[in-house]
């Protein structure tokens, strides 16, 4: 999927929400716990009852890493389902991986290759040869971390390189433009650092963003979609918690719809506003 | 294990080397292929030839990820033949990971909980929170990335700050010990950068350093073992590929042992130079 198909997308859907798939075992509702594969039973049901709210899903790899082999069948039989069901989501593995360009080659080949995903979360720390490896890939998405929402972010992000006064974030920002194009490159920016996204729509007018932080972590759509969006809107706006936990009962999927419901309203407004739709 | 039983391990192996299992599925003899599990085979048979000779053992994820479920079966199978035959082993995880707090803490139950690895990288660029979760489980350790061995090191890793001067793998190095203790934190240093290994020892005089880069991508053994070691020898070097691959043919094991061997006693005689035999 390139950056014009993805805007189709959040024109036909009149969202840009994505739903993060942070598939805890201990969280599910009780009565999937005797199934077969209850992270697979429930990831279905949320995503049947959601695939129109939204234009992506997000699949945290650590919730299904965390259950070994049993986590990664999950993982695949959604992504397997999605992409068989409801072709026209994008698909992010969100895995924040990254190594020396020959480690970094057999990463994209799980994502890419052994699994459909559209799209792989990336961590800058290892530079250029860390990150190209997924980019050889047509229609093949890298996700560069630049802002994160957590505290942590404080620790090295904003430190301010000497030579150029760029934070570490504006750095990652500036020097990886030359590693990909907008049609293979978005960055995370969380919604928790929004009074930032100005600044880096300045120096990222036209790649999508990748904002979570929103719901849970406390962040704003308004004033994300305020500093954030441009002219193919450009923001893709994960909430995870919010919507998959809405209720831990019987109706989880239904909640969840309606939690789903409530952003996708809100985006609607703030798409009609500005003049997208 | 702690800092202690592991200069003990060091001392009784007279060795301190890691060997990485970057085991490719391409790269592997061609008469493995028919067994049921080709990774594990071809790891079990490395193993056994190379135990007595080094003290920890590398599996890099990436190799494992990119087979997905048989990927995963053939790392939990090659952690648990490691632990059960030879417990004296230190198993790292090289996994580069790191995600905010919540997310952090599944990852440490995936390395810690769900397999039995000593240790995980970890990619600092998320900060303190990204971190110390893996640091709440006793006698497990996380290996940071302060300067890695590859050319793309020099994106980031060296911009300085305008505050501190401190270049950035320095401010990480800085700044994370009071994230964690000389018996839970290690640092990833690259042989190919031994140049400022001098250096890093005046900033973490005490911890344990893993050294990738020898080897393949070029490091000198010597160069590493005369600026990065301390009196409790204080260096895990690895090697991968000049060991693994040495051969591909049936005597591939046979082959490794040779090539673990020729380092093993450079590293005995490195021992013996610094007084620590």
């Amino acid at each position: 999927m390139n950056k014009e198909q993805l805007f189709e997308q959040i024109k036909a859907k009149r969202s840009f929400l994505c739903i993060g798939l942070d598939t805890d075992i201990l969280k599910i509702p009780a009565h999937l716990k005797d199934t077969s594969d209850p992270i697979f039973a429930f990831n279905k049901e949320i995503i049947d009852a959601t695939q129109d709210l939204c234009v992506a899903y997000k699949p945290n790899l650590a919730f299904y890493e965390s259950l070994g082999v049993a986590g990664w069948v999950a993982l695949e039989k959604t992504v397997n389902y999605i992409r068989e069901k409801y072709p026209e989501q994008f698909i992010i593995a969100d895995a924040k991986r990254g190594d020396i360009g020959n480690t970094s080659n057999l990463y994209a080949r799980a994502f890419f290759d052994h699994m459909d995903f559209d799209a792989v979360t990336v961590a800058p720390y290892m530079g250029e040869d860390s990150v190209k490896p997924f980019m050889t890939y047509l229609d093949r998405w890298v996700i560069l971390l630049a802002l994160t929402s957590n505290k942590g972010a404080f620790d090295f992000q904003f430190l301010k390189d000497e030579e150029s006064g760029d934070q570490l974030y504006e750095s990652v920002l500036k020097t990886s433009q030359t590693w990909g194009t907008t049609d293979n490159m978005m960055y995370v920016v969380g919604a928790t650092k929004a009074e930032n996204l100005e600044g880096i729509r300045e120096l990222v007018p036209d790649h999508f963003l990748l904002v979570p932080g929103v719901g849970a972590q406390g962040g704003s759509l308004e004033e994300v979609a305020k500093y954030g969006m441009n002219d193919h809107c450009g923001l893709l706006v994960n909430s995870s918690r919010a919507i998959i936990y809405a209720s831990n009962d019987e109706d989880f999927a239904e909640k969840a719809r309606m939690a789903a419901m409530d952003v996708q309203v809100d985006m609607e407004e703030l798409l009609l506003e500005a003049d997208l739709l």
